[in-house]
């Protein structure tokens, strides 16, 4: 069994990302994160002397590695059919939570990225994260190395566009419009590589 | 001229989406809008007797307006040059106010939008103004308007996330990287219509 104090620190991160998702940075506070970890009130200084910046930095790194299990547990024999997966379950979430799940990265990158360089620093090592998984699996469907990055890139950014609009509408349609273009977007910026003395022509 | 109420009211929500921009809703209180605009207290329930939501929709109506002139302001020969004019400029902005402009209705929309059917419907609604503007520059281009519809949705999509990745990252790589692959993404979904008795293969 771990030490509470360990516990204690889990519990008020995760809470923290919860939170996060559901309402962004400035409508968290410290009193809310504290209730509903049931931290004792000393707890916050103890684990996280910096304050809210610093609670709130180790809860967009955890969102970021939840993020990243999660997306990684869709892999599958292609990346097209990894992020149908993918997308299909993120949906799903959406749905089951009224539109409260989605991106706590996102939120907290709008809120108060451009202000705070910690936390603009946080979301993004946490999306690189995410991008660097999908141009993983672009290479391994042929492409090279820089525009795998750079569909991945596009890829991340229109899969967070579409969250938005499914938050702003209430629908899970801009997910399942995104879904089916899916196969024109990748196959449009797909870049066979060279493997080796093999010379692989698409 | 104007009645002074009016200006009064014109002033409270155009701070009003200045503040949410840079900062979001919940940052965005009653008192910083009346100071900033200058605002006598009572003028609040005068001009908007529901309050903080009231007013912040009139504000994301009132953006929605203000970036859908601003795009449409870069209508030029076609879509792909239309969009990397405005991109272009889009990313001059972020760069001359240290990332702190940007897109106030996306910042809204994940705050609050899942929980106010009143706010996510006015982020919804302008969101739609843009995303129908760009499938009217799509048509005219030659996509028959269900295609035109669901790829100005994809391109608005990766606009908003690319826009995120460049207020986290601080750097307008996102943008550049997405103007340099707009040309393969719309003619992926490029799909040409027939005029009339005009029979056009493309």
């Amino acid at each position: 069994m771990r030490h509470m104090p360990k516990d204690t620190r889990q519990r008020m991160v995760a809470t923290t990302a919860t939170l996060l998702q559901r309402q962004g940075y400035h409508a968290t506070g410290l009193n809310q994160i504290l209730t509903e970890s049931a931290a004792p009130k000393g707890s916050l200084y103890f684990h996280f002397p910096g304050g809210k910046e610093q609670l709130v930095e180790a809860a967009i790194a955890a969102a970021g590695d939840s993020l990243d299990r999660f997306l990684g547990a869709h892999e599958a024999g292609s990346t097209l059919e990894s992020l149908d997966a993918y997308l299909a379950d993120v949906a799903g979430a959406l749905e089951e939570t009224a539109y409260l799940a989605g991106c706590p990265i996102a939120t907290v990158a709008l809120e108060v990225a451009p202000t705070s360089a910690a936390l603009g620093a946080a979301c993004s090592a946490a999306f690189d994260r995410l991008i660097e998984r999908l141009a993983d699996w672009l290479e391994r469907d042929g492409f090279s190395a820089g525009p795998a990055r750079q569909t991945a890139q596009l890829l991340y950014s229109a899969i967070e566009g579409a969250l938005l609009l499914a938050k702003a509408r209430r629908s899970v349609e801009p997910l399942q419009v995104l879904r089916a273009q899916l196969p024109a977007l990748v196959g449009a910026l797909h870049d066979p590589v060279h493997h080796g003395d093999e010379t692989a022509v698409g």
